[in-house]
């Protein structure tokens, strides 16, 4: 089965998804009878590419880290931004079209991912993204919209990267109801207040992290708990229906005052994390919590990120993530690829 | 579509999978168009039964614990053991027909269970089972068979209860491989470990587990770590292709001598635990261990259970069980069922 693509947002992660496709074509048209084609390619700053039969986006890849822009890809003109990229694939014949939305993530209203994603599926493509702001901001009325035009919505990237989270209760715990979730699900903070412990002062932690390209270039998405309660509404959204905003997460970030409360909590054995949590129909939670060392999340250090759900059938389930970065994310997309492809056989097959 | 079911055995877990699966009945048929009938059900002590026309387990479960006998429960006569209620499935015009094979762990040589699943799936009757024998002493036959019959062979029961760890990287990590895993898997000794960590000896620790009814009455399939043996074959026979029986495990238990071991760790600021590991290519051991505490196994208390996966896409995933229980174990099996649901679906659509 051929499906056509369309990269929208071509920054690190849409670069290492090109990338990561191209590695395993061989294991996707084997095992899941999956032929990939990227048709276009859209940038907010370097152009935008479309071209029926196929573009190089490895080759757009390289070029755009080399310096270069999209327009010395070699493929066609006559598209000027992500919203004709989006058209032009409606147009595909190709079996299944699919938009991959990895724009970076605005916390004001979730622009332009949620155009993107609702013209696309609107036009019935399906959409996979790494961005947390469309589930996040706007569940109820994509997965709505997607459900009418009979293609799906999926976003395995928004949380914890590549590391299972809504494919996992999708796929592996059907008819189980998830009642709840506590869980510490972004890095930056927690590598900050890892090193907080370890008698590093906030400032230059904080600074280590941008300078290793960890943290956001703006601090305040990470520290201030935004990124986290973009995560904490999504899941809330998906999990538990709770048709929240990131706006809605009742929110407590960390800063340098964080610093003496970290080490104190030490000498209690105790660990302090930035904790989301939310209840079935209640406002979802993100603040830094004093947490006893026999909590899970207390004993998560640096980069580790795991979410506890507690479940009506099997109590209480935890998935971690040990190590994060580019690929984990890259390969979130890849999933939802195949969970697409996959699902497109028991629509048919029903 | 209607699935035949034949329960063979019928112990706690079967019976409590009688149960789940009338209090799931409407999710099933309204998620996933799933009609389940049972039309047999088979033990070792109480006698078979086997009708054509369904057989009311929920009935037959109750009657057992009342201290009765299957041939109470009013179903024509007709088969006298596990054999007969498999060939009777076998003749089922139904569009799925599943053995739920819940029969008790033989660390000799997986019999009965072994058997029952080689007769189903030659008879081209798909198996879920909660029992790891099969798996950790015949993966490669089982499911070569299984392939040649065009059914499926599904045992998520067999580790950490119904906690996805088998479905979670069938269904969740798609083109990912394993490269090796480490694990808390048993529950009873992980418990006899805290319990000695908090000052208790070992016999006692181990008597109230037996009293409990969490620990085998046969000790030593815990404490000897054959239980954690049969798991490590299972989980390397599926995730590594180890092509093991739990014999190949280099296996070291807990006994009496633990005690003290365990008590001066935590001087150390360590924690003893029973891991099961294992690399591609490798022996599986299961030993204890003294662990770190920032070693995210050495914070499993009581009957909490953890598998870390290292895989080659996203480093270390780690799933987790803080709950057991015969729920759980009984759910494994309805996951599987629905597994297979979905499947059948997947195989039309093709």
């Amino acid at each position: 089965m051929l499906a056509d693509l369309a990269l929208v947002g071509f920054g690190h992660v849409g670069r290492r998804f090109a990338r990561l496709l191209d590695e395993r074509r061989e294991a996707l048209a084997r095992d899941f009878d999956l032929t990939c084609r990227v048709t276009g390619i859209a940038t907010r700053r370097h152009g935008a590419i479309y071209n029926a039969g196929g573009v190089d986006a490895v080759g757009a890849a390289g070029l755009l880290e080399a310096g270069g822009t999209l327009a010395e890809a070699g493929a066609p003109a006559g598209v000027t931004g992500s919203h004709d990229v989006i058209v032009r694939l409606a147009e595909s014949p190709a079996a299944l079209r699919v938009l991959v939305e990895t724009t970076t993530l605005d916390i004001g209203a979730a622009e332009p991912a949620r155009s993107h994603v609702r013209i696309a599926l609107t036009a019935r493509c399906h959409v996979v993204t790494a961005n947390k702001g469309p589930v996040a901001f706007a569940y109820r009325e994509l997965s709505a919209l997607a459900e009418g035009s009979g293609v799906r919505f999926l976003f395995e990237g928004a949380v914890m990267d590549g590391v299972p989270v809504f494919n996992l209760v999708r796929e592996t715990m059907p008819t189980v109801r998830i009642e709840g979730f506590r869980g510490v699900v972004n890095s930056t903070t927690n590598h900050i207040l890892t090193a907080l412990e370890n008698g590093e002062a906030f400032a230059p932690a904080l600074a280590h992290m941008q300078a290793e390209g960890i943290a956001e270039a703006d601090a305040s998405l990470d520290v201030d708990g935004w990124d986290a309660a973009a995560k904490a509404a999504a899941l809330a959204n998906v999990l538990l229906d709770g048709g929240v905003t990131p706006r809605d997460v009742d929110r407590t970030g960390i800063g340098p005052d964080t610093a003496s409360w970290a080490r104190e909590a030490m000498t209690r054995a105790c660990r302090v994390r930035l904790v989301a949590s939310a209840r079935r129909g209640s406002r979802p939670i993100v603040r830094p919590e004093e947490l006893p060392q026999d909590d899970l999340l207390a004993g998560l250090r640096g980069m580790a990120n795991a979410l506890i759900l507690d479940t009506d059938t099997l109590g209480r389930v935890v998935i971690c993530q040990l190590d994060g970065g580019l690929t984990h994310t890259a390969y979130a997309l890849l999933s939802d690829l195949i969970a697409i492809r996959k699902g497109c056989a028991v629509a048919a097959g029903v």
